[in-house]
């Protein structure tokens, strides 16, 4: 029997809270017993992936504490609870089905009359018999002529995971005769943003993708007319370049507007979108459906791996357990993601959405106060770039920062140089490795301005190279870790009330109904 | 008389301390009160721009408080002991003198024998030259053909602020006539970064900027023996290809390998360089000399404005003061940079460095370790992309998180589209009024989930339109803030020990003189 209790109430985490800085890390990192933490302290992710928590501040105590917060949270069982269909969207009161989107983890699951899982599949299969038509020049435009730039029309999670995606793959796809199309995307309702992606791009041969669920997004529908106006200012008539992911019920869907429609649902957030067509259409559309179904499998093996109860097999458990010791109990405010990979650009900017939407909450999952902190602040930029920037405060600085790096033995795009006796990709993995011991272990010099205090916590993802497999896995990863520490926070990871108001307030002062401050700042700018 | 004191020595320390939570902003900014706030509450800017600071958590008790912070902390003293060529950044005994590069604020600064300011301006003018032979096809490939592009290869400083600053203006240089030349970045050891670069370049119309200040940047002359590579793969000579931005002592100053060299020099730290040749070359052969020059004069005229010792009249010193107070007596841990504006996309990850990499430190000027936080977390993305991903947390977290706007009532292509009554830059306009509201005034329901609590303090910086006087002042503003933050908590902001032990330990990896846990990461990634 599943039951939801707030964090402060778990024994497990009075236990936890007992062994606040028990671990002196620089110490635990050094010389022999460092290796031995290496070799000891990792878990097995998919598609080649292991997440290694060596230079995390844990030791046997602290993962006995972990593994007994993980049972009394019930943890697995709330995981099961989801995806066997439960409504854990109890704010919104929905089911919550993204895992679904990439692979079967439990039973049938019926809503609406439907088998959830055979609607994702299906539409699947529509984007990809949709992408493969395109790429033989079976859909073209009025001209007859093959589409050559898909552009994404979207924000937020019809944005940030979808590009992270595409920017991820792109080399790879390249290098492995697989890259169909272009891409391209429009987000902000800047309508220099709008209008910047317009002049890069030849639009009598671009596919648009038009992506809200609701079909009322307020960006998504300005950006919208904004193409149009583009389109028929050539000459070109729009419901020829156009197609839509949408919700069945939704204005869009049903419209001739369109070449073609794809359906998600309200199971599936915005946020862990990119499985569903919100990712699927533009991925497929660009490097063809093959290496779309190829990064699910990725994120199905990772998702059957976050099953396992023992949290030394679970890394997305661990992972999330872990952070919670460095939020709740060490009181660290924030965390940095570092890929040491420069596809994965935009990741950490897909994360920042991921996390801070899920778990950036003070009220649990019954709408009642909670008395802890819960998710922190997501920030980062690839490795090694984000060190010649703000590496100086991760190292020196007063406060702690946990870091989680992500790195690759190869490299996607297969060309290197070799300088000084050493390849660019050899530096990168170096550098990587040298961070974290330079973190964990700090080092003493006479000098106190150049004296480096140590005990900075990190993790780091290590694979072979970024693959689609690898790439879907990653994704998975994350998503179920946030989720595993909503589930300790008790809250509800899956909405998102912090959006409304500003929506509400802007509405008020483009329709000039405002007084004192909003008023007066609305004038300032002009509107 | 200059006296360089810890923060928590200063009695108008401790008066402000005794105003925590003084000011309970969702009362003071709502109704008129609020509009006399807005109406009262602004610091005047460079190039149109004002600093509006109404709803962050200041009354006439705390801006009387910072007052004497500022005075007391000898904060105008130090700006002009700075700006008259002391030696400012103490632990490397050298002057700091990036504002030179665009103003002379004080007397003649002479070093090494020679007039710093004059020599700044010949090797702008040295620049400009270079530029407009490029754009007159004076100077040209060996088959006497245009340089259609221009790649900077360079990372840290020489990479973040001209790739933020380039982005800023090439909508608007587009727009007015004065885009000359695309220009890309080539900035991570990662492969995949210079081979995805060049891949989309036509490398026989590419000039490629080589910039390291010391000329021994191990990422920058390892992409730049990649471009070389690819250079010679289509029979091309380097040499004919490429220009140098470094020191007059690296190694790069006299070489014949480079078409040209522009010089900077150690006075002026990378995160500080955009203003110096680092950005100017990029920046001069983008959009042409005369945009540069503009950019130069408007940051110029923000530098002036931040020598006044009123902190009413000082947006950079009142800025830095209100972030000290949030940081020190209210206690947040980390600011986000908000602006609303697409072109700006990079302008927060510029400041990240900048502001990280200057304050992120635990000893004080004179290498003795601080008792009070330091520099905060800095993080953003532009609006309204924002609000559909972090803003969730930033409305409804448990941690309070600062904010900082900007906004514009032009935009800067010129096109725009009219939906549901009004134009996307209304929209944009409207929403970030609608935020700032809603942070600070929160709002009331019945459902705690649906509850905003307010009280979570923002500034904003508003202008007419992002010209290219307006991105100075704007840099100018936050490079200033982040030099008065330096001060306040007597730090020096203009070195960055904490990249040295990374470096260090990278070396020692490369060269397998390693053992313990490095060597076992290493072997991971595959070294």
């Amino acid at each position: 029997m599943i039951s939801w209790k707030n964090l402060d109430t778990l024994t497990s985490y009075k236990t936890l809270c007992a062994l606040k800085n028990k671990v002196d890390l620089a110490r635990a990192m050094a010389g022999e017993e460092g290796a031995a933490r290496v070799a000891g302290y990792h878990a097995p992710m998919a598609a080649g992936l292991t997440y290694y928590y060596a230079a995390k501040q844990v030791d046997e105590d602290i993962l006995g504490a972990l593994q007994a917060l993980a049972d009394e949270a019930q943890l697995s069982g709330k995981y099961a609870a989801l995806y066997e269909g439960e409504v854990i969207n109890t704010g919104e009161k929905r089911l919550v089905l993204h895992q679904l989107t990439r692979g079967q983890l439990g039973g049938t699951v019926t809503a609406d009359g439907v088998d959830k899982r055979a609607f994702y599949v299906s539409q699947q299969e529509k984007v990809a018999d949709f992408a493969r038509k395109v790429h033989a020049g079976e859909i073209t435009n009025a001209a007859g002529e093959k589409f050559t730039t898909v552009v994404q029309i979207g924000i937020g999670g019809s944005d940030l995971g979808p590009r992270a995606m595409y920017l991820a793959l792109e080399n790879w796809a390249k290098q492995n005769g697989c890259f169909h199309m272009d891409a391209k995307f429009i987000s902000n309702v800047d309508p220099d943003d709008a209008a910047s992606v317009l002049k890069g791009t030849d639009v009598a041969h671009a596919l648009f993708v038009l992506v809200s669920k609701s079909g009322t997004t307020l960006e998504t529908l300005t950006n919208e007319a904004f193409v149009k106006d583009a389109l028929r200012g050539q000459g070109l008539d729009p419901a020829r370049h156009m197609v839509a992911v949408t919700s069945e019920t939704s204005p869009l869907a049903k419209s001739s507007d369109y070449l073609a429609a794809f359906f998600m649902d309200d199971y599936i957030g915005g946020r862990y979108s990119s499985t569903s067509c919100v990712g699927g259409a533009v991925l497929s559309l660009a490097f063809g459906p093959e290496v779309f179904a190829r990064f699910l499998n990725g994120a199905a093996e990772e998702d059957a791996l976050a099953k396992s109860p023992d949290i030394r097999q679970n890394a997305a458990m661990l992972d999330a357990l872990i952070g919670v010791y460095e939020r709740n109990v060490q009181g660290y405010p924030s965390t940095a993601v570092l890929p040491y990979s420069q596809a994965l650009s935009r990741f950490p900017a897909h994360l920042q959405q991921l996390d801070m939407e899920s778990n950036g909450k003070s009220v649990n999952r019954f709408g009642e106060a909670v008395n802890y902190v819960t998710g922190p602040v997501i920030f980062g930029e690839p490795g090694t770039n984000g060190q010649h920037s703000f590496y100086q405060l991760l190292h020196q600085g007063t406060d702690i920062v946990p870091l989680q790096f992500v790195g690759f033995r190869k490299n996607q795009a297969g060309m290197d140089v070799d300088i000084q006796g050493s390849t660019s990709q050899q530096k990168l993995g170096a550098n990587v490795a040298a961070q974290i011991l330079a973190f964990a272990c700090g080092k003493q010099d006479a000098n106190p301005n150049k004296s480096f205090a140590g005990g900075r916590p990190s993790s780091i993802i290590i694979g072979e190279q970024l693959t689609p497999e690898a790439l879907g896995a990653l994704l998975a990863h994350f998503e179920n870790k946030v989720m595993f520490q909503g589930f300790v926070w008790n809250l509800n990871s899956f909405d998102q009330e912090g959006v409304q108001l500003g929506k509400v307030l802007a509405k008020r002062v483009l329709a000039h109904e405002t007084d004192g401050a909003l008023k007066a700042f609305s004038e300032l700018l002009g509107i």
